[in-house]
């Protein structure tokens, strides 16, 4: 597009809302608020690190599986940065991981078409998954689109198979995690419901938006008491090319993977605060998961979320300001198949008597910020709700709104201190076009973006630590 | 991220969004509307044809700028694509548009630095340039951060020499186009004003948001009775060097360019229309421009407009709504350097007496979708502003909203028509990374995100053509 017409237009634009925000709020305290909050912005979008932090954790670290060494790379290097901050604590806290190991590239082959012969498959072993054993598994695939649709097969339609499971994300979904959300019992629950009836192994269409070659891995969760069979995702174009092929006769594949679970690790979360100069036993938290899956290098999922939780505090001191209630940055262990540094950070601070007045949460990629999704007990949470909502003039400026839903898994064990939980809600179209894949690299993540999503969550976080909930 | 707990929140999330929109427009209608606006979306996500024909024109096609041959097969290529969606008429209208071309790749170097020595700067030349000749210009080089700073250095200062604009967009605007906006007139008004005084060519630093290696072209405009002087563009990286070798000593460079201006050529806009069963004489416009830079392949600026009008049409026909008003799509030709597609197209409609009642442009680039923003003559627009906005409770669910402000350059001129004049608004943070670059390709483009816009588009003339304004 050209000069003059549009950027005149968006000047205009800018200026209404500002004016929109200062006749909402007129009040001098509104307008101080209006201020710094813009101030968090200017120094967010000049003077943030989160994008260099995330250069390095991605590029020179990269994915980092719970339990693994570049996991503790991970740990090493964000302790360190958080040194840098000059806070008044700095501390890693101990916690157990599983610990997963992916081993030899999967393979996945179509063995007998007599339309395609022999194709090899984009394939990635799910999470948590055993191996196949080294001489892998062949056995003819019946594809379905649903547990339930195994449940009524039964023994005689699935026993010695490998089921397929086929149904993909719902496009038409305008937020892509309700896409997710709508497919991806086929993932976590497919290996235990296709065992149940004495099938040998299940193929996952991977929890993809689109079409494309990239098999997405992600946890599977076994049950307890039923047999133990491996799962492979395969990539959304190479689903769509095995349902053709079943379409017109029986074939079989060929899986073959390595993965082994070894015994529990020691990891750590890594936790800096600053101490709150008048009530420093309110709690605010921010944070995001450290360690991410083994394949990409964890930028988006959950890279982004550490670095705007560090880039919080950064902030915060850059600009000189020192809270009344204790901000702490958590980078939590092991949230991908565990949730061990969630679990046992609640646990800790539940043994404590710590009380979290607010906790919020980057996990959701480094996109355009669009608010925030909250949740809570609900002895406190209409009143907490209403509270953010008042500040509603400060932030839709930035393009934030407040709805309620899920906050972050991880801060999720913390919900019986009764404090609000939330969640930062950027954009999510891109997100599924990376999530759990070697896509997931740092070209994916736009520095703006991402640096807007932290200046969101430092003046959500200033505002309760100015006014309380 | 993990499912369990997110997602429920997720659903939870939409499912209010809904809720909140059934209680804000509970008539049969509203029901009947926001149902087809569903329907409208579900078509565009999943039967959409934009992303294709995107494909098409950027890589098989590619840069288009107007009067080149590739222009004439962009022309061509639109042209068939309607001819397939079984419209009421398809048709080229003819203008003359201004015929440059770059010619050799730039270079500009630093020359005589003892500090770097001799140093290459990725370099492109500004639109409408004249070359420098065939053995270039070599000059001591002046850095200045506004045109009135040439002013106040005056013949003295600048005669002779290369004037170097290095004046950033400013990172702090959440808007990007506000910053391209406060940063421009370096790249149009730059030579002009540096040649006033007598210097021999100019830099101008790139209009990037942000540091990196890539040059960004654009217009430059000589005002009459000034000698022209050429205007080359450098990337941001390099324009921050440039300034520091500035800091320690003074510097020459040489710049040389074999830029070219032809004479006029004809050329076409591109036109499909649906001819309105009720109101035929009432015409709802949707539009992008055809023509791009020659760099890159013009993908989000402004294919992805393009193939969005144009995919408008095609939902309408795929999903068999017939309309009451005629629903126009028009390609417009030559935006970037003469805007003579939108000039002639609105003195022929002037000449014919045609109205148009509303105008929808997208020409920010196909990222996710915000809103429209409006402007339109005085005597109408406060009514038909309000009327749009009667219509927020159908649009909101999508994450879109109505501002005031610029519609759209192709259609600016068609304001005296006193019709609504309507941009479509997407997400802004990306945009300046591409924006007239060799990086503006399809890979830089998200497929939903492209549909989204497309389905934005879609809803709004569907509601105006219902309701009327």
């Amino acid at each position: 597009m050209r000069l003059k017409r549009n950027t005149t237009g968006l000047l205009l634009f800018i200026g209404m809302i500002f004016f929109q925000n200062f006749s909402f709020a007129q009040s001098k305290t509104a307008n101080e608020d209006a201020f710094f909050i813009r101030k968090i912005y200017d120094s967010a979008l000049t003077e943030g690190r989160a994008y260099n932090w995330l250069s390095h954790l991605t590029t020179q670290i990269g994915g980092r599986l719970a339990g693994s060494p570049h996991a503790a790379a991970a740990v090493e290097y964000t302790r360190q940065m958080l040194d840098t901050l000059q806070l008044d604590r700095v501390y890693l806290q101990d916690c157990t991981v599983p610990h997963w190991v992916r081993g030899e590239a999967e393979q996945v082959r179509i063995v007998n078409s007599s339309k395609i012969g022999t194709q090899e498959l984009n394939a990635l072993a799910l999470g948590n998954s055993i191996g196949t054993g080294n001489f892998g598994i062949t056995a003819q695939v019946v594809e379905v689109q649903t547990l339930d649709e195994v449940e009524e097969l039964g023994r005689a339609g699935v026993g010695g198979k490998i089921v397929f499971y086929n149904r993909p994300l719902d496009r038409t979904q305008i937020n892509t995690f309700a896409a997710y959300g709508g497919a991806v019992d086929q993932r976590v629950w497919g290996a235990s419901k296709a065992a149940e009836y004495g099938a040998v192994g299940v193929l996952v269409r991977s929890m993809a938006i689109g079409l494309d070659d990239i098999p997405h891995t992600g946890t599977l969760v076994y049950r307890d008491n039923i047999p133990q069979i491996p799962g492979i995702a395969i990539s959304t174009n190479d689903a769509e090319l095995l349902s053709r092929v079943l379409k017109e006769e029986p074939v079989s594949v060929f899986m073959r993977s390595t993965c082994q679970k070894f015994s529990d690790k020691p990891s750590h979360s890594v936790i800096g605060e600053i101490r709150g100069s008048e009530f420093p036993d309110e709690i605010i938290l921010v944070g995001g998961h450290l360690d991410s899956w083994d394949v990409g290098q964890g930028a988006h999922d959950d890279g982004a979320g550490c670095v705007q939780a560090m880039d919080v505090l950064q902030i915060m001191k850059r600009i000189g300001y020192q809270p009344k209630r204790t901000i702490r940055c958590v980078l939590f262990q092991n949230e991908e198949n565990g949730l061990m540094g969630g679990r046992t950070y609640a646990k800790i601070s539940n043994e404590k008597n710590e009380y979290h007045l607010a906790a919020i949460e980057s996990d959701r990629g480094g996109f355009t910020p669009r608010g925030f999704s909250c949740e809570g007990d609900t002895s406190t949470f209409t009143k907490y709700y209403r509270q953010v909502n008042d500040w509603l003039p400060l932030l839709e400026p930035y393009g934030l709104t407040f709805t309620t839903g899920g906050s972050g898994a991880d801060i999720g064990p913390l919900k019986s201190q009764k404090g609000l939980l939330i969640g930062l809600v950027p954009d999510s179209q891109r997100y599924f076009d990376y999530h759990h894949t070697a896509a997931d690299v740092i070209e994916a993540v736009n520095q703006r973006e991402l640096e807007l999503g932290a200046a969101a969550m430092t003046s959500l976080v200033y505002l309760i630590d100015q006014y309380g909930l």
